[in-house]
Formats: structure tokens, sequence, C-alpha cells
């Protein structure tokens, strides 16, 4: 067996007051100069007496440097005849020198030929910054008044699940999620929702945005069609996306959804995304009759109708909105909500109700995309929904939104007068107001975030470019001090964008 | 405007002891009454008055009913003759008689017309079912030793941040992760695995689960080739699945995945997907030579590696083998992790270790799929590792399950002789073992699960047909005498099978 003589050993630093042990530091150096070709497959190394007496450290720290190599298969050793580098490593290793190595990880990089993408990655990468979404303060969407949770409630109940740490809150759980919780939402929904369901239909999700992207994945094959509301959700588009189906934008008008449109038009849609009770983000109420006619076509053309019903809990001054999977004989609806924006964001709980014959392919999707959702949670919402703190929470916060919104909307008028077009409904979390013609919304809101403002602009919500711009302004987690200060502020960013006021 | 006459009232029966008020079942009543045809469009219902009288419950309820109803579109009023049934609301609705709905859901499923699912979720359905999951006890695959989880440092950790239930804790937070959490996860995986890496690398998923799911929406079109362990990991199959990559199995003997087959073959992969420190399931541990070949393979073929590093933390009798990532200089490795199977499942905390130049799109395809993980547990886990808890854990647990690995094999030696030969380097939380020729896998494991032993098939990791089946045995989560009793039930099954012991 041919050896490279032991003629020099590679250049050594160790450092006594590094937090990393001797040996570990002696390994780390030996490997690189054997990765980096600094010391050759067959080359001798040192005896551990030598190496110690030549580095001062303990032979022991050597001895075990060189046993964890060879261990790894970068040393071998032969009776008697000391210890080699490992002959079956590649004789060029990397092809590496160490000059190209203090070139740096970038050029390395550079030189490692093609860093491939998915097409899928690459659409998400080239779509616009989102500089809105930088700021949780006025007026971010979807963000519930955080000071007003009770936070005492809740953490009593976080504190007495996780000092049981049951084997059910610690081990694997059902992909449908933790059955009580599930019997829990599955009431909720019948009563306040006029949801048709029992807790066998109940998937539990991390959010909507999970329920979105496992119904497409359960429903949609690449370049099926989804028929969209136009403006609609961005994060549906971000779902059925990843699914590769083909989008195409449907109108919306003062009844929601034109329906009309879909049933002439679209008998070949795959999926029907729709928001009945609040549109997103127009705030317009689908009505009675294009409810009915929109299920009939879902029956008569083989669709499915995915209702999202974001944010029902909260309308104002009018009862709740039944759902449209309520009125739905024949089982085409998959209904979607979620209790992020209810109590709040970093929960990561939200739900599918899915008809009985596709509950197996949900829970084999879900499986798949992340097995299931974390229980402690699961098992802390239960009781307070149970314990009766969730509807006592949702009274206080209709009340507060309700004048949240008033504020904002008189707001609006006093410092924006016409400036700013308020639309919708009395309900949710947020309203839309259309900017004049011709101003542009997407330079209004990065104006307004440069002043940490956040006013996501309505364009970003469309498949084509709107005629009209317009924000979409959240106003749940800002108090009438905010909001005040809030509006002078973006009136300012319309004003130097170019719009009148 | 031409009216029908209210010439009766349809069957309204009303439940005073029912949970949901009057008016809810009134609304209820007539809006199942107007959706299925039994009363029409343009019929005038009774006034307030009248319906009152007749079904004898206060008006009020009658008058919030028909608001209600009104509010939706259902019902029309006109000024001096009362309310009628929305004209808008189309003639035939959903041509269900009441008959047809008293056959009841099923048959009206039945009557809607094709139910299409994604060939993808057919796929999933047709996998066939996996009885030994629902079992949690001996030998279920990846569960740790649950009772011996140190639940009152934990449980206090968790108080102590729900306590504070800051703004942090609540609001929206990174789709990378928490940032206190990422640079906790960058320390521990340089001092412990030898990975290179900083925190604005680290992505924080709800397990590697998820980490493998959004690898694959990165780095895959449909259609691209991902070489695969024969046998491998089903879970990672199930993520390039859904990702419609096309797989190809490489062969894996003592050294790993036998790597110049790969060299020789496999210029065209987009992937390779490998588990290097102890291949998943057969337990072997990755040379350095083929370590060093693989990562030259993927530079010269501009291939991503996936290295899935999920049980790393668990090896007996010699040194924790450091990572291929930590190797690689031209970032071309995504490393995987999870807390899930050191810690406990239902944690849902898991990451990967992305080339900073892919870390825009591995955050643009985590927020497309669920936003961001929950912040208290990544909070929690953070001060559980600072506080030194973390690796306390490690040390006591690495000692149990050598343990717990020396009774199982002894088990099977003493009880089992020749029938189950153990395979693998000793590490890890489950061992694999191979059946007597020509025994079926997975008619052993079903007789298994039967009575109430989880031994996973071997054959369900291959892609094609395997020459041998054999078990998994999961020995985490099992005590001495789950053990001696376990292996007693497998003998059994086995014999039933008709294996020879």
């Amino acid at each position: 067996m041919k050896r490279v003589p032991a003629t020099f050993i590679p250049l050594i630093m160790l450092d006594n007051r590094a937090k990393a042990p001797i040996y570990r530091q002696l390994y780390d150096c030996l490997r690189t100069a054997i990765t980096e070709g600094r010391i050759r497959p067959g080359q001798r190394l040192p005896s551990t007496r030598a190496m110690a007496a030549e580095l001062q450290v303990s032979r022991i720290s050597v001895f075990n440097a060189y046993e964890q190599l060879q261990s790894e298969g970068y040393l071998e050793t032969f009776a008697g005849s000391g210890t080699c580098v490992a002959r079956t490593i590649p004789d060029d290793a990397f092809g590496l020198s160490s000059d190209q190595r203090r070139r740096g990880v970038r050029q390395a990089i550079a030189e490692s030929g093609p860093r491939s993408l998915s097409v899928h990655a690459l659409d998400l990468l080239n779509a616009p910054l989102e500089p809105w979404l930088r700021n949780l303060g006025a007026f971010r969407v979807s963000l519930p008044a955080l000071d007003q949770f009770p936070v005492d409630v809740w953490s009593k109940l976080v504190a007495r699940h996780s000092r049981k740490q049951s084997r059910v809150i610690m081990a694997y759980g059902d992909a449908m999620g933790y059955l009580p919780f599930r019997e829990t939402i599955a009431q909720y929904l019948s009563a306040f929702r006029g949801v048709r369901c029992d807790s066998s239909q109940i998937l539990v999700t991390t959010g909507s945005q999970q329920a979105l992207q496992i119904s497409a994945q359960v429903l949609l094959n690449p370049g099926d069609q989804v028929l969209m509301e136009e403006p609609g959700y961005p994060g549906a588009r971000l779902a059925f996306a990843t699914a590769r189906a083909q989008l195409i934008p449907v109108p919306v008008d003062d009844e929601g959804l034109v329906v009309s449109e879909v049933v002439s038009r679209h008998r070949d849609a795959r999926v029907l995304y729709v928001t009945p009770s609040h549109q997103y983000p127009l705030g317009t109420t689908m009505s009675a009759a294009r409810r009915i006619s929109l299920l009939k076509w879902a029956v008569h053309s083989g669709s499915w109708i995915i209702e999202d019903d974001y944010d029902s809990e909260y309308r104002f001054g009018s009862r709740p909105i039944a759902s449209l999977q309520g009125l739905d004989v024949h089982s085409r609806v998959i209904y979607i909500g979620t209790f992020s924006k209810v109590l709040f964001p970093a929960l990561r709980l939200g739900y599918v109700v899915v008809p009985k014959d596709l509950v197996p392919a949900f829970a084999a999707v879900r499986d798949a995309a992340d097995i299931f959702s974390s229980t402690l949670y699961q098992a802390v919402l239960t009781d307070f929904i149970r314990e009766g703190h969730f509807a006592r929470h949702i009274r206080r916060m209709r009340m507060l939104y309700m004048d949240r919104r008033k504020a904002l909307a008189n707001a609006i008028r006093n410092q924006m007068g016409d400036t700013l077009e308020v639309i919708g409904s009395e309900a949710g979390m947020h309203l839309s107001a259309f900017l004049p013609h011709g101003v542009n919304d997407v330079s209004v809101s990065k104006e307004a975030a440069r002043i940490g403002i956040s006013a996501m602009p309505l364009s970003t919500c469309y498949l084509k470019p709107p005629t009209r711009g317009g924000l979409i302004l959240g106003y749940g987690g800002v108090n009438p001090r905010q909001i005040h200060d809030g509006i002078r502020k973006l009136r300012i960013s319309v004003h130097r964008t170019g719009g009148t006021c």
C-alpha cells in the first residue's frame, strides 16, 4: 500500500479561549485541510504524540480528533504505521484550492453552476415588494385590538394545559385536529353561522392560508380553471397559483360576485372562490338570489365552491348573514374560517368544513403538508370557547370595532373630503376606499409606508389592471388617536403622490 | 307587480325548549321553505301579527325573522302590502323537491354530478392504509420518551411567556421565524452539527414535513427528477409528489447512498434527497469519501442536495457525525432538522438551513404556505435551549435510548433468534430489522397492529418492490417491560403470518 510521507503538518491554529474544545478545533482544521486537498489521500499524519508536542496540546485531544476523523472515514490507520488520509477520498476533492476558498463563499456559489428555482418560486419573487406589510400600526389589515385581548383568562388556560402536559398535548395528533376542538368548532359554526356540519367534517389548520392551500391541493390539477372575485383576496390567489391553476377573474358589484357571468360563461371551472358574507376587499354582501344561482351553477357544472368566511363575526347594525355552505344541500361548498383575526394572528388556528365524502382526501393532503397542528392552543381555545370567553370577547370587540370604523370613516370625511370614497357594508376589521381616478394607489401606499402608515393598495387585489385605485385600511388594531394621526399622514401621502386633498 | 296570494303558511315547527331562539328557528324554517321552493318567489307571507298569532309566539320574534330574511334578500316588502318572497330568487331554486330533500344529503351528493379530486389527492387516497400508525405504544416510530420530558421546567417557561403575552407573541410574525429562536438554532447547529450558517439562513417551519414541502416548492417544477434513497423516507416522497416531481430510486449500501450510481447515471436530477448521518430507514452512516463525491456531483450537475438530519442528536458509542452541509462550500445543500422528535411531536417546530441566495424564495414560499409559525413555542424553546435544559435533556435521553436500543436488540435476539436480523448503526430512536426471505412485512405489520403493536413495514420505504421485507421499530417511547411484551407479541404476529419463529 503506497503511502505519501508526512512531509508537513498543515497550518493548524488552535485557540485556548475559544468555546469549542481543542479536539474539535483540531478536527475542523484537519477535515478542512483534507476536503480542500491541502493534505492528500494516502498522506501520513504525525503520530498523536508528535502532533500533541507540535501543537502543545494534550495527546488525548489529538487522539479524540483522529478517532473522530477515522470514524467518519477521513482517516485510516494501519497497525504499526500510523494514520493516513483515507485513500477513498477523491484525489481532487472539490478541485477548490485554498486560494479559491479565500475568495469566499460568494465566489464559490457563483462558480457552482446554475442555481435554478421552480417557476413558481420565481413568480413569487417577481411579485412587487409589499412595504405596507412591514408596519404593524395604523392601518395594518387583519390586525385585531391585541391590547383588548383577555390575556389573564387566556394565560390561565395555557398554564392549566401546559402544566398537565398530558400525553395528548405532547404526542402525535390527528391530521384532522384535536377532537374536542373540532366538536366545539362544529357547534359554534352551526349556531352562529348556519353551517351544516358535524365534527367529523372539521379540519383544523394553521390558519386560513393553509386551509386554502390544502383545498387547492385536493381539488385542482395543474392548468385547471379557478374563478376568482375581481378584486379578490391575494392570499387565495397565492394558494391556487401554488397548485398551478389558471386564474380567471369575475367582476364584483353591489350584490357581490356577478353570478350571471359565472353561469353564462364558465361551465368548465373546477373551483370558484368567493367571500359572500363580506366581499374581500370591497365589503359587499352577496344577495340571496345570487347565492342560490351560484349553488345551482356548481351542481350543474360539477364545480366546487370555496367559501371564505374570514371575518364574519363582525357585522355592525345588521345580524350576521348565514353562510352559503348552510344553503348547500349538494355538499359542493368547502367552507373556510379562521380564529387568527378574531383572537390574535400568532394563534395560527383556522379550519375547513369539508364535504363528508371529501374528508379522507383532505386528511391525506394535510398529513402530507405538515402532519397536524400543535395541540396546546387547540385545547386552550376549546376551553376558551366552552367557558364563554370567546362569545364575550366577540361581543366586546364588535362594539369596539363599530366605534373604530365610525371614527375612521369620520376622520376620512373630515380630513380627506372626497379624496377617499369609502365603500362596502358595515362589517369586519377593515374598510376599502377609492382614490380619485388617475391616482396610483401603489405610489400612495409606498409613500405612506415611508412615514410609518400601512395602507394596502386596492390594485394588489386585481388580476387585471383596475380602472381605479384605492386603499384598504384596517381599523381593528388602532385607537382613535392613531386613527386621527394616521389619516393626517395618509392625507400627506396622497397629496405628495399627486392626489387632490 | 304580480304577487302570489298568501294561500298557505308552510308547516313551521318551533320548539320552546330548543337552544336556538324562536326568531332563529322561524328564520331557518322560512329560509329552507324558500330555498326548497315550498314557498315561491312573489308569494306573500302572513303579516307579522297574523304569523305571531298562528304560531303563538311574540310578534317581535316574527318581526326579527322577517327582518333578517329581508336583509339577506330572501324577502321583500312593499309599503301597505306586506312581505313577499323576493322575486329575484330563481323560480326553480335547486330543482329539489322536499321529497328529494328527504332522501337525504347522501342522495343529493350522488345527484350533484362528478365529484372530481386532483390526481394528486387520488394518488394519496390510493396509498395503502397504515394501521401501524394508529398505535402510540410499542414500537411507534419517531415517538420520544414523553414521560421523561422535563414538564415542570417547560411549563414554567410556557407560563412565563403566556402571562407576558407580549405583542410579539400575539401579532403577525416573520415568515422566516422568530429572530431570537433563529439565532439560537444557528448557534446550536454550528456548535453541534458543524453546519455553516448564520441566523439569516434559518427558516423555522412547523416540522420537517413542512420543511420538505417548502423545499420542494422552491426547487422543483412538475416533472423534474428527484433522486431518492431506496429504501428512503416516505414523508419526503410525499413532499416531492406534491410538487409533481419524478422520483428515481438510488440504492443504499453499508456506506449509505451509492454515490457512484448518482455520479455515473444521473446528471439531470434537479434534487437529491439524502439522510447521511443516519440513513432512513436502514441506519447506515455515509462515508466521508462519498460525501465529498456527492457534493462534487451536485456542483457539476447543477443539482440541489436536501440533507435530512432528522435524529442526529442521538448517536451511541461514537461522536456525532458532522453534517454534509458543513462540507459544502458551494451552498448546494439545503439542511433540514426538527425538534419534534427530540422534544415532543406536538411541538411542531422544525427548520431549514437555506443557502443565502435562496432565502427570499424560501421566505416567499413559506408565506404562501401558511404565513408563519405560532410564536409562543418558538419563544419558549429559545429559553429552553439558552438556559441549558435542551442539552441536559438530550444527554439524559441519549443514555436512556442507548439502554432501550440494547434492550430491544437483546429481546429480539433472545425471543426471535434469526427471524429478525437487526441492521444499522447504533443511533437514533428506531432500528430496522430484516424478516426472513419470503415473509410479507405488510402482513406482519397488519397482524401486529391488530394486537396493539406498531411495527412499520420496511417495504413502505421502497419505490420499487423490495427483495426482502423487514420492520422498523421505534424504541424511544417504550420502557423495558413494553419492549419485552412487544417483542413477544411481534413474535406471535410473525408466526401467524407464516414466518419462522
